[in-house]
């Protein structure tokens, strides 16, 4: 464990607050001086027509989303206001590890891709009056926020590029990432959520690294020892290095709370379950990329979601880091993606 | 739960026991009154030279395999004698579940697919003075036997059929498996393999069935909802009474045990790590069948193995059931095995 607490500005860097007040969630439930954590870059413009929102993933904060910024990427921050809002159950905007009752710890209230977006709404509106983004961004459970972002608010965004995700969750992902959640409630000293420290739920932790392991990657993966190339000496090494040690300074009930609602993203629920209806909804200039070994999501189910999308192209990055291909662990990697940032920047969008 | 013991001659039929003494485990520890329990079907012609010997995958017994037996079906009891030999630690054989102390649950030795082989050739060579085998076939840990009786005793296998198994455990087998023995022992009731009765350790095979729902079947099969087909009504459904029904009654110690002697199979260990020359030593015949969406065992890894075995046919089943296509809930699926099963008996072989 380092010394610093995980969840905090040494660890991610500095953060603004964006203050929501009483918000009512999805569920009815109103969450008390709920905010926002989030990060900026670049200036916004005086037309304001030069924003990219870019939400995290799973697991993850807003500085997980910096390694794609720079002046010599396609995320440039000479060009571009780029925010990157933090996700509710993120360690830093409103989660069980830093709400006072009675919402703290396990009786956190359930939180929705749909509250994300609404927060992060009335940030751009409220906060800078952008009415226009150039571009939403995200992967995987950041990709579920863009497709939210295009289907609820089609008239705000001009492209979207969902990055190994889905607009409506599949059976498929549903029961791997409960099982996930399981995993870390399966440690008796998970306690219903009501734990003293994070690392009390170590033995959780370390299970739920373990199962990661198995779909996080993929067969090739594991069968090239691809992770000799990034420095490890053995499989176990690498199970302990890579992955026991990205889980454990987490909060298991903010990694609960973000996983229940990755699984209950659905964008079909604004259209009474018809997904093709929702989707049909999207004005954006879309690119739907899916990474060619990722055993959570499949191209073939990004393909079928992206023939409902109107004005859409499929591209798919290939990479032997099946899902983590977002961490950019090779060049190929970060030189697919940046490209697909690239053109659909370029895209001329009316 | 049933009444009726699950690992009773009255839930799985009658068993012949072929007592091994004092047997020698490659882990250097003897097993004392060591036996394996097995079936047959058909009668040994004179001449001994219609013997097929059909082994179980994990967490299955003899009575798995008689689905493919019949007078309309390539495993035609009236022409072939077929062994049905139980693996180690499948209750019925000797197994953390029924072996007394010292060697009682949670202190079984540990036992190896060399283990299982040997003693399956000391049945057959020692009680019938069957010197070759018209044909060994198994799926999934069945399928190692395959490959560990085809590369041990080439000169006895005239024929060999793996379906949907390795030759040697790949890593990413080896990690879903032991996450599969993890979730057994999360339970604080399993208690080191001590328990008094199956049943106090549910709160694990629930886990554990959970986490082999996810790898198990497929993307694929969930997204088409295939278990309506077969009577479940939702998913939930089809968790709770295929998943969780089918392992509630086992023993989780001998899932463990079994577990852990599939992860570890591995024939490079003949020829000091070298799977080429493993494999390489193969005179049978071979025909190499791994299942299309199998997320175990991928055609690629076992394309990657059929290239090494010098007289083999590769050959993929096309099924939704994904690793459980040997289930045969489709007409399809059977008529694909039967196919194999039906050609490889028709290779004339020396």
């Amino acid at each position: 464990m380092s010394k610093i607490d995980y969840y905090s500005e040494a660890a991610h860097g500095p953060h603004e607050i964006f203050d929501l007040g009483n918000y009512q969630l999805e569920s009815g439930v109103t969450l008390p001086n709920a905010r926002i954590a989030y990060k900026t870059h670049g200036t916004l413009n005086a037309a304001k027509d030069n924003v990219v929102l870019f939400p995290h993933m799973w697991s993850g904060t807003p500085k997980a989303m910096e390694i794609f910024i720079g002046e010599d990427r396609p995320l440039d921050p000479r060009k571009y206001f780029i925010i990157l809002p933090g996700q509710f159950a993120n360690g830093f905007s409103s989660s069980p590890s830093n709400t006072p009752p009675p919402f703290n710890g396990g009786a956190f209230p359930r939180v929705t891709i749909g509250d994300d977006v609404v927060a992060q709404h009335r940030l751009v509106t409220e906060r800078y009056g952008i009415q226009r983004l150039e571009l939403v961004l995200g992967w995987s459970m950041g990709a579920e926020q863009t497709y939210e972002w295009a289907v609820r608010f089609p008239d705000m965004v001009k492209r979207a590029l969902p990055f190994a995700g889905t607009a409506k969750t599949t059976p498929h992902d549903f029961i791997f990432v409960r099982s996930h959640e399981d995993a870390l409630k399966s440690d008796p000293a998970w306690d219903n959520g009501f734990y003293k420290h994070q690392s009390d739920v170590h033995v959780g932790l370390r299970r739920h690294a373990q199962i990661w392991s198995v779909m996080g990657l993929c067969q090739d993966f594991y069968n090239k020892e691809v992770w000799r190339e990034v420095g490890f000496t053995s499989l176990e090494d690498f199970l302990h290095r890579f992955w026991e040690a990205y889980f454990a300074p987490m909060d298991p009930n903010n990694l609960i709370w973000m996983g229940w609602k990755w699984r209950h993203g659905d964008v079909s629920r604004h259209t009474g379950g018809d997904l093709a209806a929702a989707l049909g909804r999207i004005k954006a200039k879309t690119y739907v990329v899916p990474f060619s070994r990722d055993m959570f999501f499949p191209p073939d189910d990004c393909k079928a979601e992206q023939k409902l999308i109107p004005n859409s192209k499929f591209r798919v990055v290939d990479s032997l880091w099946a899902h983590f291909a977002m961490f950019c662990m090779t060049k190929s990697d970060r030189d697919q993606i940046d490209s697909c940032i690239r053109d659909v920047l370029a895209e001329p969008v009316g």
